[in-house]
C-alpha cells in the first residue's frame, strides 16, 4: 500500500501496515523513519485497492519528518472535493512530489503516459537519471487530445461518480459484502461468510470481472470497478443470484 | 560508441575508442576486460553513426571473453546481406544477446517498440528486475500491423537502399566531403577543408537537417539520412551551391 523506499540503487524498503479501517498508521511511519535509513516515503491518495483518502492533514504532518514525500494522486480526480488534493503545496514544501496519471481518469491506461508535480531541486535530479528515451507520439497526442475534450472526459467522470453514489447502498444490501466508501472508480468489498476468491469465480463464469488479491490482507475482500449502469445491473443480478445459493 | 558496463547499479562504465577506420579495436577490448571488472560489453552494428557493419568474425573472437556480450541490431535490416546479423548465434552462445527495434526499418521511433533476442537464464533475470509497466498498446498494434505488412516496408527498405547506393558516390563527388559507405539509412560524411557546424548550418537555412556531434571524436563529420530521391536532388543542390562558395 506505501512503503518507505532507501533509494533505487540497493535500497531496503520498508513496508508501514494500515490500520484495520486502512488509514495511514502516522506513528508506525514516524517510528519507522526514525530508526532507519529511510529517505523517501510514498503514499497513496485515493489508496488503491480501499479507496480511501488521505486526510491531507496527515499527508501535512508527514512532510515535517526528514524525507522525500511522494504522493501517488493516481485517482485524485474521482474525489469530489477538489481541496483534497496536495498538488498545490507542491513548491511550498520543498520535500513534496506529487505523481498523476491519464490511466484512470482520462481512460488511458494502455497509453502509458502521466506526469509528476516536483520542487524544481528535485526535477533537476530527476533529469539527470532519467531513461533516455521519452514518451510515445501516441501517448502525447492521446493526453493532448484529452485535454482538448475535458468537457466529454468530466461529464464522463461525473457519470462514474453518480454511478459509484448509486452503486454503494445497493452492494451494502447484498448479505454477504461489506463494501468500503470510496474516493476512486471501484469499491472494495469485504466478503462475510463466504469465500470472496470464489465469489470471483462465479462471477467470472457469467462474463462478470472483479478483482481478488491473493494476499493475508485482503484475502477475505473483492474489488469492483464501477462501471456503466446496466453494467452494475448485471453485477447486482448476479450478486443476488448467489445470496439465494447460501 | 560502444562501451563496457559493470552493472546497473553504480557500475562504471569503460569506453574504448574505435580505430581510425571505426572498426573496433578487438585488442583493446580484451586487453580492459582482462583489467576491469566489467560483466558485460555492449557492441553495435551496423555503428550509428558510422554505419559500419561489425563483422561476425569480431563478434565471434568477443564471444570468448567471460562477459555478457549484448549486440545492438537497431539498423541491421538495412544490411543488404543477411549473414551480417548474429541473432542466430542467440541460445549457441549462452553469453549473447541481441537488441532489435522497430524505430527504423518500420519508422516507428516514436513508438518505442523494440525486442530483444536473450538466452534462457538471461530472460528470467530481466523479467525479475524489469518496470512493472508494459508498451502501450498504441506500440503493439503498430507493431503488429507492420508485421502484417511486410512486403510494404520491405519494398520500402528495398527503396531506401537503392537510393543510399545513389546518393554515395554523387557525395563522394562534392569537394569538401569524403562520404563513409554505410550499411545503415544514414551516410557520415567527413568535411574537409571547411567547418563541418558551419555547413550543418547553412543546409539547415535551407530547410535540410542533418546531424553535427559536438564532440571531439566526430566535430568534423555531418551525418546525412538517406531520403527519397527528390530530398537527396534538394540536398546534392544546395551542397554543390555550398562548393562554388569556396
Amino acid at each position: 500500500m506505501y512503503s518507505f523506499d532507501t533509494g533505487v540503487c540497493g535500497g531496503r524498503v520498508i513496508n508501514v501496515p494500515r490500520q484495520a479501517d486502512f488509514a495511514l498508521d502516522l506513528d508506525a511511519i514516524e517510528r519507522a523513519a526514525a530508526v532507519s535509513d529511510a529517505r523517501v516515503l510514498f503514499l497513496t491518495s485515493p489508496n488503491n485497492p480501499t479507496g480511501n483518502l488521505t486526510p491531507t492533514a496527515d499527508i501535512e504532518r508527514l512532510l515535517n519528518l526528514p524525507l522525500l514525500v511522494v504522493v501517488d494522486e493516481a485517482y485524485i480526480e474521482f474525489v469530489s472535493n477538489p481541496q483534497a488534493s496536495v498538488s498545490s503545496w507542491v513548491g511550498r514544501y520543498e520535500n513534496l512530489a506529487v505523481l498523476r496519471t491519464f490511466s484512470k481518469w482520462a481512460g488511458l491506461a494502455g497509453m502509458r503516459i502521466g506526469y509528476g508535480l516536483l520542487p524544481e531541486w528535485l526535477a533537476e535530479q530527476i533529469w539527470k537519471i532519467k531513461q533516455p528515451y521519452n514518451i510515445s507520439v501516441a501517448a502525447q497526442a492521446a493526453a493532448v487530445a484529452s485535454l482538448a475534450d475535458l468537457d466529454y472526459l468530466k461529464a464522463n467522470l461525473a457519470q462514474l461518480l453518480a454511478e459509484r453514489e448509486r452503486l454503494l447502498p445497493q452492494l451494502q444490501a447484498i448479505r454477504f459484502l461489506e463494501p468500503i466508501p470510496s474516493a476512486a472508480n471501484f469499491i472494495l468489498c469485504r466478503v462475510r461468510g463466504r469465500n470472496a476468491r470464489e465469489i470471483k469465480r462465479q462471477l467470472e463464469h457469467q462474463g462478470i470481472l472483479v478483482r481478488h488479491y491473493n494476499n493475508s490482507y485482503l484475502r477475505d475482500y473483492i474489488r469492483i470497478s464501477i462501471g456503466r449502469p446496466d453494467q452494475s445491473a448485471a453485477l447486482l443480478h448476479a450478486l443476488r443470484a448467489l445470496e439465494t445459493d447460501e
